[in-house]
């Protein structure tokens, strides 16, 4: 016999990147949750960690929905969503605008897309009114070094013959000179907050291009001429600004999209843990009884400041244990994952296709929560009887 | 913070059929079980249900294996076991003679196949001194209605003619007469029990032909004159031996096996709970925490006297928690399921192939069982706090 309790979960998952938003999964883990134990009360915090999903994690937390016409990685208008939120912020999601899932942005090579469409978005909501910016580097498509968003923002290159050149990588062998008299003024007045877990610098071995380049589709010969293109253009930029970010951590980030905030002054900040202050996660763990967190699949990276880690340590520090149930879970993982997740499980019952788990990840996560619960529940009760 | 207690955990699972046995599947979800849990006791109680796996789980309990040169499925000699438990008591396991995962046995046509394997190794232990016989028919590859045990034991078939016909269902059309006069002598003074779940009757819609030959290779339309010499057969027999079985439940079990033995005497009992008696699973559960069991795959006929099922049902008469730990569960039975196991997971951490699951069960059932007990100990420690 056990006795009837009312535990407070709270749910609080990333999305699950091409099958399910984060608000999606938290309401399916949610469904099942309540499923095993109708009693309890069950707290839906959808996260994000800067990246795709993060602007949808934001507004689930209370704003607007801004549809913007803005100008895509590939340079096609497309219209692409941006947000207010309460408090006055405006988010800009990089990966909205000049996503790598965005199939229009990667159809030209990577030397011609630009994060021009993140300039125009920050056009927009200045026009709005807005003041604070976050913005999320996850996701992108881009390693323009920010050219793109500095182009649209007023900055202009030139070649040695005086011509203008188009804010675009495949320009910078012919860039001569930087004119910035044109920055829109109203970025003197702004404060942004860059949300990133990337410490990497703009150039070199450790730069935007080598490392994330190549799953933009940088081949490996052209990884030394693009980032030495991109340190020639920040050492003109930065004579010109008379400041510096190239070696800036977080300057690689975003394909140095980083970068160019850092030189408008940004502040880097934890993609995840601002969100999970925006979605007043700590307030929910207080008096929990347990987390369920997620993500598409879960890995070693997952330590490295991705939003379930970061839940699972907000949590610790409330009290609170976490588990993960995420689409999959590396096994060789799960020696780390275990010091912030008590339990780890995936979606999945049993020997399936990706793209049946994908396919099903509602139906699939709702009934994992389910059986996640009946155990923990079962746990629960081992004292009341 | 939480206090370390020592959790009693009973480990019964089944063996994943074509990947590990009961054995091994246990010894994994125990290593998995004190890796989460290192002041756990664990007792390990690999079970079966009278199919593939029935002889070990018995001889795991205590007794000795003979190893025995038999004829299989399809005539050709070989090596088979079977057991000596320590209560005198013989096992012999219709699968490991004749088992429909004998590729040598299932290579001829299943008119051709026979069961006299079972009669050589039942009169090898007659031989060994046994008086008592557990003999598990599930998973025989064999629809000979027991023709072959048999006539091995010294039943004799003649046609019209009075030329002694081979012992095989593809002869029953020649036959005109039965002589049991040179029967084993010794069968009179034994005790038989047939472990098995299946109520079918011998012969027509419900019998063993009909039921459970197409899964052996029996054709859509060999159904009805393979059921109707089954039909003859036993007709024949009734009147020699004066007293009748095809209709009795269980004899349509093993191709009509479970006729034969219940025309010498035996009665039949569920091989789940055979199994469970002998390897003292009850006892096990007394002061037990958990039961954590499993199988190859689970779905709704996991209920219908599955070595799982049984298992559960001691746990709950002993008011012990069960949890289902499977390589696959079919989602449309968790509903059904649930009424029997608090959690009901996979061992797969994420989407794989048959062959993944397959080839690695071993360490997923460790890791997956670890990851359930840590989730069962977060639940059990939360009154510790």
């Amino acid at each position: 016999m056990t006795l009837a309790f009312s535990p407070v979960v709270v749910v609080a998952p990333d999305s699950f990147k091409a099958s399910l938003s984060a608000q999606q999964v938290a309401a399916a883990i949610g469904a099942g949750v309540l499923t095993a134990a109708p009693h309890a009360q069950v707290h839906l915090c959808p996260i994000a960690d800067g990246g795709e999903g993060t602007l949808d994690a934001l507004l689930h937390a209370g704003g607007q929905r801004r549809l913007l016409q803005l100008h895509g990685a590939a340079g096609a208008w497309r219209e692409a969503a941006a947000g207010l939120l309460n408090d006055g912020s405006a988010v800009i999601e990089s990966a909205e605008i000049v996503g790598l899932t965005d199939h229009a942005g990667t159809a030209v090579a990577v030397q011609n897309r630009s994060t021009r469409g993140v300039g125009e978005a920050l056009l927009h909501l200045l026009d709005s009114g807005a003041r604070r910016f976050l913005i999320g580097l996850g996701g992108s498509s881009t390693n323009d070094g920010g050219l793109g968003m500095l182009g649209a923002l007023g900055m202009k290159l030139y070649d040695a013959a005086g011509r203008q050149l188009d804010a675009l990588p495949s320009q910078l062998d012919r860039l001569a000179r930087i004119d910035i008299s044109d920055l829109e003024p109203r970025l003197r007045d702004i404060q942004i907050v860059a949300m990133s877990d990337v410490d990497n610098p703009l150039c070199g071995p450790q730069g935007a291009t080598a490392v994330f380049g190549p799953q933009k589709g940088v081949r490996p010969e052209q990884i030394a001429p693009l980032d030495a293109q991109l340190g020639r253009f920040a050492s003109l930029l930065e004579q010109v600004c008379a400041r510096s970010a190239a070696n800036a951590p977080g300057a690689g980030a975003a394909g140095g999209l980083g970068y160019a905030l850092l030189m408008l002054g940004a502040q880097f900040q934890s993609g995840a843990h601002t969100v999970a202050d925006y979605v007043g996660l700590d307030a929910a763990l207080k008096q929990a009884d347990w987390l369920i967190t997620g993500e598409g699949r879960s890995d070693a990276q997952t330590l490295h400041g991705k939003a379930p880690f970061i839940a699972a340590q907000r949590a610790r520090q409330a009290g609170v244990p976490a588990s993960l149930l995420s689409g999959g879970i590396d096994r060789a993982a799960l020696g780390v994952l275990q010091n912030s997740f008590a339990g780890c499980f995936s979606i999945v019952f049993g020997p399936v296709s990706l793209e049946h788990a994908i396919h099903n990840a509602a139906d699939l996560l709702h009934d994992s929560a389910e059986q996640m619960t009946r155990l923990w529940l079962m746990g629960a009760n081992r004292n009341r009887q």
